[in-house]
């Protein structure tokens, strides 16, 4: 039997803050490579990746997980009561960055794929993609074992990224999509001038306002039938003008939008520019606009899937998950392309946090959840 | 005969930048007290101002001029092609920093004023009120002067600003008011959040992008009778959050507004304050707001005193000026409270700007309107 909280622990001490391997792929792929995985270092960029696979290559029914073994950085080190890469256990909860994100989830899957091939090996294949770019731009990351897996004709029939879902209690919700997420900046310029003689300046802010205030006042949509309403939120508007009888040049600002299936990021990106040029044309400003989608949103269906990790998350705590689409992005995003891709991990309430910590308790339970999905994946 | 750009020369190399006296004053002292004026330092804070009379105190035909000897500093002086504080003349023409704000219009109502005295000693007095804050925060300065004047039973029965009042050509132009002017600093403060959950946050900027929005669109006038229409200038919008997944917490902005008699500073705070009300109330954020009144607007109606110095402009240069309320604050808005007050001085094109400079002529032809606005006044 493979201990994942200890395992957990052990990865908590490799200090592998993106971009850093920090020791946690090695620690990964001894372990696997023992228990018989084939393992691959997929390193690209400044990036350390781990592919992993027990079973034939190819294999018509493979099990993926996918995780991440980087985590963000400590922050205010002194606000800690704990060695943020020290792994202390205090009253049965352990304690270190990554501890929930998502070092454990890690170490439950990797722990019960292990077990699970020993005790029960599988007519298949148990895929492990690991990655060590997911708190940073993600782009050599899952991206990068995805090529790989492409390129060297490796297929997951499905996968499970280990992901924290719940908000607070263990099994209480998994994911089966996720927003998109796109970010745009707007620069403003016009002509600079004396606030004394405005008619002879064009002032670019009250063009930023207006567009500001269109867009943060648009209803993009009212949810669709798994996701929530689609939302912009302004987060920024710059202008650096220190003196009040100047009307400045030019200003900036940004929104993010957090969008479901009823949108795109080409959509969003049409509607956004005709918005900019409508302002631009009413205040005769120039406005230059900049678009980045960090993800587009996705969804895998309720069906087989879900059912399959919602019933082994009932029989493991009791609680039946709630297929949810919100948050934030995951690498889930990349992984829709592949195979059917759904989302479960525990609480996460702590994570990116001083003092992130998880009940060991928890970890165990969570191996016990990845562990029956495989038995009942390859029944 | 006292020579007004030998005396312009004089001042300019004395670096008077606000707050220094510089030696102008002291210069401007020795000559007014040789010529009989009586002379007070009227020193405040760190500036240095002075009073000059001759003739009887508080005699009810006093005519007075006001005026500044500080100069705003030279800025980039490696873009000088003179010395600065040199007053070298080329072609004609006088450089050096305050050659046209306003060591020129200072050194020719002195230079009148001598003369004027010596040549025809009227039945009056003649009263200089000489600052050296104008160009800094104008708390310690003209103000200064008349409070003085208010204890010391000193009284002008009309007062003439000698600030540069001409756009382009001599003559053109002088001021028989100004607008008022004020600035507001609003601080917008709702709840930081991620912009993946932003209905758990309450997001300043929608409501300083409506706020700023309606004060720029709404028409405060269309002008009155001798003013144009008030202009309100959105000056800048900060916020400084550079991570488009937080939405911030708050954000700040100002405005800056030129008003005219048809508003007072009073009446345009209230006006901003239910609007920055409203919008706090309409999205559920708090709103500060700071108000500084820089100046209130003032008018001295068409009358015998811009009729004195507009016939003695006609006279000496052919041209006759346009009654005007254009342009920034100036001296003359504390002045309105004491007297009736108009401005004529030379051309202001270069002021504040590299290689500040005045045809030498224009200094002799702005020391003749003066005495002709002497003689007629006393006639």
């Amino acid at each position: 039997m493979t201990d994942a909280a200890q395992l957990t622990a052990d990865l908590i001490r490799c200090p592998s803050v993106t971009p850093e391997e920090g020791g946690a792929l090695i620690l990964l792929e001894k372990l696997l490579s023992e228990a018989g995985f084939e393992c691959v270092r997929v390193d690209r960029g400044e990036v350390s990746n781990l592919f992993a696979r027990w079973g034939a290559k190819g294999h018509a029914r493979s099990f993926g997980f996918n995780g991440h073994t980087d985590v963000v950085p400590v922050g205010d080190e002194a606000a800690w009561t704990v060695a943020p890469f020290g792994a202390e256990i205090r009253d049965g909860v352990l304690y270190g960055r990554g501890a929930t994100d998502m070092k454990s989830g890690v170490a439950a899957f990797a722990a019960a794929a292990v077990d699970f091939v020993r005790e029960t090996p599988p007519d298949g294949a148990v895929i492990l993609a690991i990655t060590g770019d997911e708190e940073g731009d993600a782009i050599d990351g899952t991206t990068a074992l995805l090529d790989y897996m492409e390129q060297a004709g490796e297929r997951m029939s499905v996968c499970l990224v280990g992901e924290p879902t719940c908000p607070n209690t263990m099994g209480e919700m998994m994911k089966i999509g996720r927003r998109g997420s796109m970010s745009a900046w707007f620069t403003v310029t016009g002509v600079q001038g004396h606030s004394a003689y405005p008619h002879r300046a064009r002032n670019p802010l009250p063009a930023m306002a207006r567009l500001m205030d269109r867009l943060a006042s648009h209803e993009l949509d009212k949810g669709s039938e798994h996701f929530d309403a689609s939302t912009l939120a302004v987060v920024t508007i710059d202008t650096g003008n220190p003196a009040t009888n100047v009307i400045p040049a030019q200003c900036s600002g940004a929104v993010n939008i957090r969008f479901n299936d009823l949108h795109s990021g080409a959509s969003l990106t049409e509607w956004l520019q005709a918005e900019a040029d409508r302002v631009a044309e009413e205040f005769g400003v120039a406005i230059e606009m900049k678009v980045k989608v960090s993800g587009e949103s996705f969804l895998t269906p309720p069906g087989p899937l879900s059912d399959l990790v919602a019933s082994a998350v009932a029989a493991e705590t009791g609680v039946t998950p709630e297929l949810s689409t919100t948050g934030g992005t995951s690498d889930a995003r990349f992984i829709k392309d592949h195979c059917p891709v759904v989302e479960f991990g525990l609480v996460g309430r702590t994570m990116h946090q001083v003092d992130e910590c998880v009940p060991v308790e928890q970890i165990h339970q969570l191996k016990a959840i990845y562990g029956r999905i495989l038995r009942d994946f390859f029944a």
